[in-house]
């Protein structure tokens, strides 16, 4: 048992440091209670800006920051490093590798990972951005088809290194593909003899009709248009059926040879739903009442991706302002309960608007009836996630980083570190 | 065989990025040679700074750079990541996994790695420090202990996770040393709540009679007064006879309970003697004629941390400056073989000085007469480093960092990333 402490006052755990676990911490911070934080890594990371990683912009360290510090003034909380492995009601515990933890409260805020919509064989060759583990990973293969390409003397096998597929037309698929294309058609540029990196080709793959669904029809065809300025190839309507090693097919049979595949085609809750055996919904997200609390278990409340809604609360993104929002309500139902005051009633969601970036001075912006591309847009964009980046020392980092690559279009981290862990991908040499 | 281009001119191979290798490739920029440069990895990495990102005060980026930038602008040059495995001497080609590669001139420059004095078998238990993966392995050792013992209840497993041990006593391991200590006694200390992380034990090891045997013994003592007014356990003349999972043992029987042992103590050569099936010395250097040529071979040339040097060219530290000086020389030559000029004879090493730094405000600096401690060394040493690193940018992020870090004694790269390797260490979640 992992309770070092004599505890007298209501004990919350909290299993999860990302937007909505946090904020549940901090909103807190006065209240008598005694708080353990739960993350399998020792630090917060700033997801947003995780494509950053991936292609070579920003290092993890601009974006992630050791939770205990973010904490370390809130006396009320212990931070614990431990992979949760499910959670038992009976005992009230959250069971977890390093021992179980008794609560009062309960707090779920795992998060989603990858969903392959069924297709869970294409996962090796097809690799997701969920964390800092995945973004270096993913720069390792770019950086490596890239080297590999310059290597090789087979055309077709030069070809299939320099195509690269972002499967999915979400935000983070059209960050990916306007960042991948500045890699190419910019900063590898100069450095490659045998290899032209502007002859690398970059598809965005697309199931839907348009890129970007939750934004204005007008701002999805701004978006294409950058997107295909820049050389990206668009192909909306076009669902994925097959992905292996070396390709992947489209529905109506097209196949593209291609060594680097990207998924960001969709999400799937964590287990919480399993660990608490409730009810999920079909991403299996687990389902919570108007409170947040889950259904004859008002100790216990899931926030963030992995919580599903009921449906009178309207549709609620799976974005860090709503896993902030789901966190301060709980927060508050929480200190409310302890303090032996009237529980605030249903959750309310705000939405404050939508961001994506495509590129150098392009973004796309839509916040109430204001809408921005272009260099605005972008400048916006830029602003917002400085701002919202946890620490002085990480925004000045990031917006020093994003100054230089501005200036000379370098990417500052460009390391192939790490080992091939991507059957499909190109692999450099081994470690040893 | 990867050679892309119809060669006409000498094809110079250099098999290792670091300081020896590049600085041949630089020096025949203007020479009419084809040089291939062959590194396992993709970037250069300025090694003295390593330490750094061990405990967490830059990030891998900030001391890396990738090879193909650093030499975009020298047309005689490409660049190929591989691993090597050996030398035909027979077909004059250098064997990698990306296939072989003929040379007219070959230039072993592979460095090389610790060397545990015939117990490999402590290797898994008390990492050295070596390389990218190497620094950023141990950063998560250090700080998985911390958070270990935050959660563990047992006094005896507690102790074992705060105790520190660096073995060897030069400038890595006081470098570490001094690092680990204001890690535990400043960086982490607001951050838990169950242990006081002023507590760990942090012991230097050196077999031999002091630290730092090859400053003068006036600034080893310095050294060691310094170490421990910082909370160093220092002790001198203890060889370790025995290493495991949990502990070290010293000769005269002394056992010290330890989860993280960090290896400073030696470093063997690369196997370019035995490619090449030339004769080595003791720590497994290949054996070089005065000029840096191999016995018999003009045309294969060895250099810096795995050339052995003829006894009467004196003796050449593993540092650095000698791996460049060694550089340059093999440049020289080759360029006045090549131009048909008489070439340059013996290699003169000219030792410029001795540097070393403790922690905050302390460092031991040796030129010719001059001799630096306190404040001053510390400066000197940081403006040294600073400015030997290679591109803008590095010298930029480098500078910031410790200025942060002077400023706040906060340490910006507090992230435990990767998998745990080390069966003796301290393990954090698995991650899934």
């Amino acid at each position: 048992m992992v309770d070092p402490v004599q505890r007298t006052r209501p004990r919350v755990v909290i299993a999860g440091a990302g937007f909505g676990g946090l904020q549940v911490a901090r909103g807190l911070a006065s209240s008598p209670v005694d708080i353990t934080l739960v993350d399998r890594h020792n630090y917060h990371c700033f997801q947003p800006l995780l494509y950053q990683v991936a292609t070579a912009v920003l290092s993890p360290a601009d974006i992630a920051w050791p939770v205990r510090h973010i904490l370390s003034r809130q006396d009320n909380v212990t931070m614990l490093m431990a992979q949760v492995e499910g959670v038992d009601r009976a005992a009230r515990t959250l069971l977890t590798d390093q021992g179980a933890i008794p609560y009062d409260f309960l707090v779920l805020a795992t998060g989603a990972t990858h969903s392959y919509f069924g297709h869970d064989d294409w996962a090796p060759f097809a690799p997701g951005l969920k964390d800092i583990e995945d973004a270096t990973q993913l720069r390792r293969e770019i950086l490596v088809a890239f080297e590999r390409a310059e290597a090789t003397q087979d055309e077709a096998t030069r070809r299939k290194l320099l195509t690269f597929v972002i499967i999915g037309g979400g935000p983070t698929g059209v960050e990916l593909a306007g960042a991948v294309a500045e890699v190419a058609r910019h900063s590898l540029t100069p450095d490659f003899k045998h290899i032209d990196p502007r002859t690398a080709r970059i598809l965005l793959i697309e199931a839907g009709e348009r890129l970007l669904p939750v934004f204005p029809p007008k701002l999805s065809a701004y978006t294409h248009r950058r997107l295909e300025a820049m050389g990206v190839e668009v192909l909306t309507g076009r669902p994925v059926v097959a992905c292996s090693g070396d390709h992947v097919e489209l529905a109506g049979g097209e196949r593209i040879m291609s060594s680097t595949k990207i998924w960001a085609a969709g999400v799937r809750a964590s287990a919480a739903g399993q660990w608490l055996g409730a009810e999920t919904d079909r991403a299996g997200r687990c389902r919570v009442d108007a409170d947040l609390a889950v259904a004859g278990a008002p100790e216990i409340f899931v926030v963030g991706d992995t919580a599903a809604l009921p449906p009178e609360l309207g549709p609620v993104p799976g974005i860090a302002p709503a896993a902030k929002q789901m966190g301060d309500h709980v927060a508050a139902v929480i200190a409310a309960r302890v303090g032996g005051r009237p529980a605030p009633g249903r959750f309310r969601y705000r939405h404050a608007g939508d961001l994506a970036t495509i590129g150098r001075n392009a973004a796309v912006v839509k916040l109430g009836r204001l809408e921005l591309t272009g260099f605005l847009g972008w400048a916006f964009w830029g602003v917002v996630h400085v701002y919202f980046l946890v620490g002085a020392r990480n925004r000045f980092a990031v917006a020093m980083n994003w100054l230089w690559n501005y200036l000379t279009r370098q990417r500052a981290a460009r390391l192939i570190t790490g080992k091939p862990s991507n059957p499909g991908a190109p692999q450099g040499p081994s470690e040893v």
